[in-house]
């Protein structure tokens, strides 16, 4: 250990650093909160009279309105940065989702963004005026990105990320940087430094990890949009956990360059960032501004591939995979699946059914990649301030360094799986897209999640995936535990005996759509149809 | 050492072999052959008498040239094919070139290939009936890929190379394989099992490596196009020792799945592939057929990205990489630098200069990532026969595993010089290319071979790059060696010590032209206007 402070009283001093970032005037007085045994919060905005009507309005619109009402100034982008800072203060005071705030700075920035529309007539961008949240590890000059480890408070960066610069010269205006687990590599959001975030729909559960201070931040309403990362699950697990949407696209669209990783030089199997979202409008919006910013040109690991227009095939081949094999889905979610696969057959679509029959391979090398360094990048972030492993890393302090010529040989089998899972694509003939879970689970008891096999192959492959809110919620009566349930695996055991349908009654389910790797474009315009099927009102 | 047999044994058992390979009557008798003594053997086919002159005019025409003529039935794929094996059995007698012979299969399939076209009018694809040389490494079911291990030696492939899968949808015949250093980590194409390749426009000096076989058999007229590898060079270098094109592309565009790898599952820095051929023409032709059929559907690391159509500026900007503050270019290579970059100039392009700033650090990351695995994937290949290392090897023997943790490090010390390179590019606003030599050298006599930094480094960032001979060929009288050379490294006092005028006079020079990554059909266009300029008679 060395002469740094002990974790607790980092911790400590980093916490009650962030409550005095919060302006005093957003800080919610103690009688105005809800009770702590109120379970949903997502109600209190409106509820509790804090907000102004016209607060809640800009609040409650979607990124995509927001942005044409800036753009045609009825709202100034000051004014709806203000009511963004408003109800994201809220939403830390209630679900402990954020890791940084830095609202003066946002305020400004939006200021600056009216004067320019004013004096030009022009937006800077296609992104002018709106405040978009960031996760953890995205850094910002001068600010924190301690991906919740101790060692790494007060240690501000001394550049952005390559993304914000993007994000910032498209006209978007930051103010906020959300919690992570610990290195972001546990499937739900809780570390050493900031604690725990809680779900915002039932602060009983969990609103998933890593991108979890995101999907409770944006499901509360206190952002129109944020970014996320995902190497295992990161933005899709969150996102379905809160009834939002996701695209995890393949690696080489978004950039991810000068980005803080928990497992830094990882690369057998890459990270990647994505936008999180109320409406797939908004994850389309916001993936072709990217797309349109020629990532290419100031990170050399982009494609130059510029963003696609679709055309999809009026009958589309959809394979479904009801279960992996390791671990079936959970009531609600095989309801989802059921009635979400019916309604598009019955619309016209070809529904047919994946074999899951590499999923293990699959996921058996991904545990082995993540801990190929014998947990070492981990230890050297817990060790200066003498932090211990999270109970969920244990797999982290057992590993043992692998080797380089064992991880050479590591990503000999990986490429074959890949290899393989083409092939298997390519032999249903025709296909367009697979439907799965996105988890296993609505959502879980804190501390309850812990299979995160239906994102992670996907992770594996590299392949394009949307995670949608279905127009399913649980309910209690129609989607009881199984009966004399018979696990296909310990983590299928543990996935039905803590599920609880009382706890998770109300929640909606999510599933995913996955389309070929370097498919965005083509996944978001499927997901499109998909919905239309099931919200056929909409 | 296991119960195989000593190495020695094997490698005398495999060449006797492939010498028996060869059908009795393409073998040259003694007396027709040229005299230990004749150096230049490419005037050897037109002087001995040996060929018919319709094999001449076959085997001396370009790729391009064949294929209408196949395709337009005025010349049978048959007898294209039995040229190019008859010349190419030659060219394995005086060079030493070969690691494999399958004239019978071929001349099969060439007829089966008139066969289609006489019954169907039609061509199977864009390759109909052109005989095509594969590097070593290149898996054919059936057929051993030694990459110069003896412990490699009568283990057939179980499956081709995805590449060769499509050659021969393309109508492509293969014939014959090409010989490489110990696993194609050598400049220059020695190895235990089948010895030394020589170059055949000085049989005393090398034709380069890792590529070497296949630069031998097409400067000698043995093949009219040939499939070669490049991971520090190999493509380029040999293209360069005699005086043909190259292509290497960025990873992702030609597919190098299933091949055989030296140091297989690394992955820091990529091998690719590419065409080798006495034409511009030839490689565009053949890049445009490879894309072309979708190498994406087959092999998930290929990029969707099809054939895209340039429009060049008129004027470009080309910065000269004069020299590599490493090892600077011994006199006939600067004298073709200078002398393409003024008539670039004088022809209107903006020629400006690049600092090669980071050049040693990214060589530095290169050598070290190469031998990571503390050289275990080289003896394990090694040991079974009680093979040695190849004194061109020692690194290998003496490297020790850095383990995953340090090799996680290393990738984020090559992202970030990635980074650095493609900032200082955007920082030359409006940066087209840049011309550099390929190699310090014209050639070498074998063993000298010590330099590769000037295709090493692109091969850090990925860069796409064509290699092409100037119209400058080295002159005894012009290029004599530096008086009171100053070596700016060990590298470069070997360069310019063992630079021999007399011995590489008459040799031709190549250069690198290098593009941005990923940008293959730029660099072949710009390639076509730099060699209209400094041969504006063709």
């Amino acid at each position: 250990m060395t002469s740094e402070q002990h974790w607790e009283k980092v911790a400590a001093a980093k916490r009650a650093a962030l409550a005095e970032q919060i302006p005093t005037e957003y800080r919610v007085p103690e009688d105005k909160l809800p009770p702590e045994s109120q379970q949903d919060v997502t109600t209190w905005p409106k509820e509790s009279g804090w907000f102004s009507s016209k607060d809640l309005e800009i609040t409650d619109s979607t990124a995509s309105q927001i942005l044409k009402r800036v753009a045609s100034k009825e709202w100034s982008s000051e004014e709806v940065t203000r009511a963004f800072c408003e109800r994201a203060a809220a939403a830390q005071q209630l679900t402990n989702c954020l890791s940084d705030a830095f609202f003066d700075e946002a305020i400004e920035t939006a200021k600056s963004l009216d004067d320019h529309l004013r004096r030009t007539g022009q937006v800077v961008g296609p992104l002018h005026g709106l405040p978009i949240s960031l996760k953890d590890n995205f850094n910002i000059k001068g600010k924190d990105s301690t991906v919740g480890f101790t060692s790494l408070v007060n240690k501000p960066a001394e550049y952005n990320s390559t993304l914000v610069d993007i994000l910032e010269r498209l006209g978007a205006v930051r103010y906020c940087k959300t919690n992570v687990p610990t290195a972001m590599m546990i499937a739900e959001s809780v570390n050493n430094t900031f604690g725990r975030t809680v779900n915002p729909l039932n602060r009983k559960v969990t609103s998933g990890g890593s991108s979890g201070g995101e999907s409770a931040l944006i499901a509360f309403g206190g952002s129109p949009l944020g970014v996320g990362t995902d190497i295992g699950g990161s933005l899709r697990i969150p996102a379905a956990c809160t009834g939002i949407f996701t695209l995890r696209p393949s690696f080489g669209r978004f950039t991810t360059q000068r980005c803080r990783s928990g497992l830094a030089g990882q690369e057998a199997v890459q990270s990647v960032n994505g936008p999180m979202a109320k409406t797939l409008e908004d994850i389309t919006m916001y993936s072709k501004a990217i797309v349109d910013a020629k990532p290419w040109l100031v990170d050399p690991k982009m494609l130059p591939i510029p963003w696609r227009h679709v055309e999809l095939k009026k009958r589309l081949k959809i394979a479904v995979l009801w279960n992996d094999g390791l671990c079936m889905p959970t009531p609600p979610v095989t309801r989802a699946l059921t009635e979400t696969a019916e309604k598009l057959k019955k619309a016209g679509h070809d529904i047919v059914v994946w074999d899951p029959k590499l999923h293990k391979t699959a996921l058996e090398i991904l545990g082995r990649m993540f801990v190929a360094d014998g947990g070492k990048s981990v230890e050297a972030l817990l060790a200066p301030t003498g932090e211990p492993f999270r109970p969920e890393m244990t797999q982290y302090k057992d590993a043992k360094d692998a080797g380089v010529f064992e991880m050479w040989k590591m990503h000999l089998e990986r490429s074959e799986l890949q290899r393989q899972y083409l092939e298997q694509w390519m032999s249903y003939d025709g296909l367009d897209a697979i439907l799965a879970p996105t988890t296993p689970y609505a959502s879980v008891a804190h501390g309850d999640f812990k299979y995160v096999g239906y994102t992670g192959v996907y992770n594996v492959v590299d392949y394009s995936a949307v995670s949608f809110p279905t127009n399913i919620v649980v309910d209690k009566e129609t989607d009881k535990p199984i009966v004399d349930h018979q696990p296909q695996s310990d983590f299928c055991k543990s996935a039905h005996e803590t599920y609880d349908h009382e706890l998770v009654h109300g929640l909606p389910v999510s599933l995913q759509l996955i389309a070929q790797r370097l498919e965005e474009e083509k996944v978001l315009a499927m997901t499109d149809v998909v919905l239309q099927v099931i919200n056929p009102a909409n």
